[in-house]
């Protein structure tokens, strides 16, 4: 049994089975450390301090300093949870995950209700039950729920109660008026975004977002649904997310009544929607990548093992294994569905969702980005923590910059990375082919490779400026591809509507000069914040707007990019800046 | 914590509460002791070894022989958990629990089915869901619990499955043809009747009867209630019957696959239900009688602890606060509802339910007979167990007698009762008033009441013949007041069904010599078993049968007997013989 510490906690004890790591054991307790190989021992991101007399493995000495060792500092995946006393995480900063998105729209069809029914007492000739009785009254049914609430609600508010409603079911009963509320999540592979809010007006009581705990399980979905292959991996990675939902829940929900949560919505990508049913994502990830569900689901919380006996559980609609329930809810938050507008919609993490179209029609496809854009496999590339370079720019000719929380830099996040390239390229130190210029000045040959240093210790090399060209290359050439099935060129965008975290930091105007984005007059760009989390909670709270997910989904013709033999041309032609 | 030892087993440790009792603790483990009178030390039955230095308290000095005391046999409910080291049930004999009834009719629309689907291959150019492409082969939609199988099943068999179907869903899939199960009980105040069919055919695979459970928390319906009266002895009502449910499904299935439980239906007094929903019954116990629900519920097994993810479990509807889900049950088992003839039932318990009527209508009463018919507050009366007198006659103006089991007699259960007074009457040992004439001979006083032995050491008293009466007045009342509300005489009825395991048990002849049934021929005499479980099955089964529960339901008036200035008069009347 060991002990583990966090900087606000007196500790917590971690029970552990035969054979886990620590890395493995803290997962299972919920508490999620981010090890991007998944616990493989390779990239040595899992360090943590731990008290323990286990020898240090080959990987520790291969990828911890002789500092970090002397410190204490552990791979958490290389340690025996068996053998580790006391576990504590060193400092760590908070990603800024954004949740922030659009504020919801006039509902057309509120989807809950709250209503006070006055019920008529039984009697010696109205002998009808009390459920009778109360729906009778409200001329609606009661849900099993609401039945299992009634005795109390009546025993303390015999003549009159007050009923949570969802279409044309009682969902809850209480003796008192509550507000109504409603849950909704966005499952990305990172981070998770939560959201409380007032399940009439729609207003966003409170929001949350968190790092996705099956970070400890890799970095991307591929690592996560090979992690999924034995059933215990699955049923690892489901416990996983529900309980940081669950928990999630607890923490949005603060002082507030947990049995007046009138339903909850969930949107995210098809893999994450898979791991939170604990169906197996195999399918998804190898040819031809048919998902086991696409379709949106209604499910008792109960069996998500979320704590809501009385709630409903909507998983909102995908289109495909690549484009799923987050891409339908931003189409629907940011309304191209409806629009005369031809349109296009990016939300740019590891994989770019690209939607195309007006309200004639919609087309999607999934770009492979990889994860340059979220600071992995860059040198100093971080994620927009404290301390990353995350807006670059020049003036005078020189190169100036940014950090996130004002404080020295210590790497590079993804928008810092765009605006970065963008200089480099304004200053000729890298050429259109993403070469860099050996005698440019500030270039230089260090451990094998060109390296420019944007301040100390922070670099740009060679192969991190071949990483942002293979991954803008796979975006632009998606968009290229659905507009030329479209029969549209760039210059009819009228409007390009960015979705997400890396969408909602990155400079437009460099994305446009480095040919991520296509080329549109500035004032067409909208940027949409977290368009994911608010399309879910707009399609619970509003029932046409539940409706018309179904119909995005329907309406969006999924291209299969790896079917399309111009696609390798295009790829290759957006590789030149 | 105490071991409690079964004959059959090396012992179980059993945990206990602060202040909790040993039947208390047995009860909270799922073990079941007969204490009638719920624990309150009054009634003298839930005797047990039980190895303990704790003194006889008042109540064991008074109910206790000196012959049990020195035998090391306590009173469950007198003696601590806590000082109770090793408990031991004495020799006990297991009640005949009545499970046969009508085998299953001719199905006119059977609700489940197995069905071969072929699956056509996910393809890069048919990249639908896995659910999608089932669904469209089939025409059907997927249950969550299907949902959840399908990567396993499409695994062994990506060709084709089989899929076990309800209406218009898939309850599950199988990579192999199964045969389609279905779960049925009627939970009984005293006794438990569960039934394992093929959901196909109908056909009784297994039956089990087992003494309810919460026999421990009282005898009868009113004490049961008394004791959910706080949230802690309603939960453990709820736990004690879901778990007893719980085990005879897993007894039932035995080697069978429980995935394969297609559905669960479940009949009961409105008490039993109320109970097993985990919602009070308060209301039912006192005027008005207002039950919490009495319609038909429909439920995910998780949510009364099934172990089916898969199936939905459905309560039968009810008629009123004491007329149940078990009547509706008996009542289309005995197709009362659609004859053409004026017909009669009867499930006489401690509560005995009548209903009259043909396919233009049904009236229904509940009349309380008490427990007489039981063997309870009868002098020898014991449960109908081996060596209790089932059966009285006269042969050449003997009394002759059987017992269960041929054994020696060691008491007399209901039927034999009903027999017994019948010889007694027509020997003029009790006169048609029903007292016992002091000079006939055979009677003696004894210990301050007239006695007449049947057997050594079995005997009826003065005051037994009393509770005989004023059962036997109750249910003759109740039909009286039937056949009057709807015109008819007794003359009239072309059919008495008797459901229930009293009424398979008694003699006819000697229940309408008493008056307890009316007087028809007795070829129009039905015996028709456990009725209400041949009815939960059917119902489960024929969504034809389970359309006709509702039907039976809206079509019955219930008539309140309390509320009748004419029961009374009925009520003395009846109290002749």
């Amino acid at each position: 049994m060991l002990v583990f510490k966090n900087p606000t906690d007196r500790g917590q004890r971690i029970p552990d089975q035969p054979g886990q790591s620590v890395l493995a054991a803290l997962a299972c307790a919920g508490i999620a450390i981010a090890a991007p190989c998944g616990g493989g021992g390779r990239c040595g991101k899992c360090k943590l301090h731990i008290q323990t007399q286990y020898p240090f493995t080959a990987q520790e000495l291969s990828l911890l300093t002789p500092q970090e060792r002397s410190a204490g500092i552990r791979l958490a995946c290389c340690v025996p949870a068996a053998q580790a006393d006391r576990v504590e995480l060193p400092h760590r900063e908070q990603a800024q995950i954004v949740t922030e998105g659009q504020p919801q729209r006039e509902m057309e069809a509120p989807a809950f209700s709250l209503i006070e029914i006055p019920v008529p007492p039984a009697s010696i000739t109205d002998q009808r039950s009390d459920e009778l009785r109360v729906c009778a009254a409200a001329h609606l049914a009661l849900s099993p729920a609401a039945l299992l609430a009634l005795p109390d609600a009546l025993a303390q508010s015999p003549q009159r109660l007050w009923a949570l409603c969802q279409d044309q079911s009682i969902v809850q009963v209480f003796a008192h008026p509550v507000r109504p509320l409603a849950l909704s999540f966005d499952i990305g592979t990172t981070t998770i975004a939560g959201y409380l809010t007032d399940a009439q007006t729609g207003a966003v009581l409170r929001q949350q977002g968190q790092l996705n705990a099956q970070h400890s399980f890799g970095a991307d979905v591929i690592s996560r649904a090979q992690h999924a292959q034995t059933p215990q991996g699955l049923a690892a990675l489901r416990t996983c997310i529900r309980r940081q939902l669950s928990d999630m829940a607890a923490s949005l929900l603060q002082h507030d009544d947990p049995t007046a949560v009138a339903g909850v919505s969930i949107a995210g990508n098809p893999v994450m929607l898979h791991l939170l049913l604990g169906v197996s994502p195999a399918g998804i990830t190898r040819a031809p990548f048919a998902p086991v569900f696409s379709d949106a689901k209604y499910l008792p919380a109960p069996l998500l093992d979320l704590p809501f006996t009385q709630a409903q559980v909507r998983l909102l609609p995908g289109i495909s294994g690549y484009v799923g329930a987050d891409t339908v809810a931003a189409v629907l938050s940011s309304g191209l569905h409806k629009t005369d507008q031809l349109s296009l919609l990016l939300d740019i993490g590891t994989n770019g969702e690209i939607v195309l179209g007006d309200r004639t029609g919609l087309r999607a496809c999934s770009a492979a980005a990889g994860p340059a854009f979220e600071g992995a496999h860059i040198a100093c590339g971080m994620a927009g923590v404290a301390g990353a370079i995350c807006r670059v720019w020049l003036l005078d000719g020189a190169l100036r910059f940014d950090t996130i929380g004002g404080i020295a830099p210590a790497g590079i996040c993804g928008s810092g990375l765009i605006d970065a390239v963008c200089a480099l390229l304004a200053l000729g130190i890298i050429d259109e082919s993403g070469a860099m210029l050996e005698e440019a000045p500030g270039v230089a040959w260090e451990e094998d490779e060109l390296r420019y240093y944007l301040a100390p210790g922070v670099y740009l090399t060679q192969s991190d400026i071949r990483q942002v060209q293979l991954a803008k290359a796979a975006i632009a050439a998606g968009v290229f591809v659905l507009l030329k099935e479209a029969g549209k060129t760039p210059a009819q965008l009228q409007r390009v509507y960015l979705a997400g975290g890396f969408g909602s930091h990155l400079t437009p105007q460099s994305a446009m000069r480095l040919g991520l984005l296509p080329s549109v007059p500035s004032e067409r760009i909208v940027l949409l914040g977290n368009a994911a989390g608010a399309g879910a909670r707009q399609a619970l709270l509003d029932r046409s707007a539940w409706a018309q997910c179904a119909e995005i989904a329907k309406m969006t013709d999924y291209i299969e990019l790896s079917l399309r033999r111009d696609f390798s041309d295009l790829f290759i032609e957006q590789m030149m800046f």
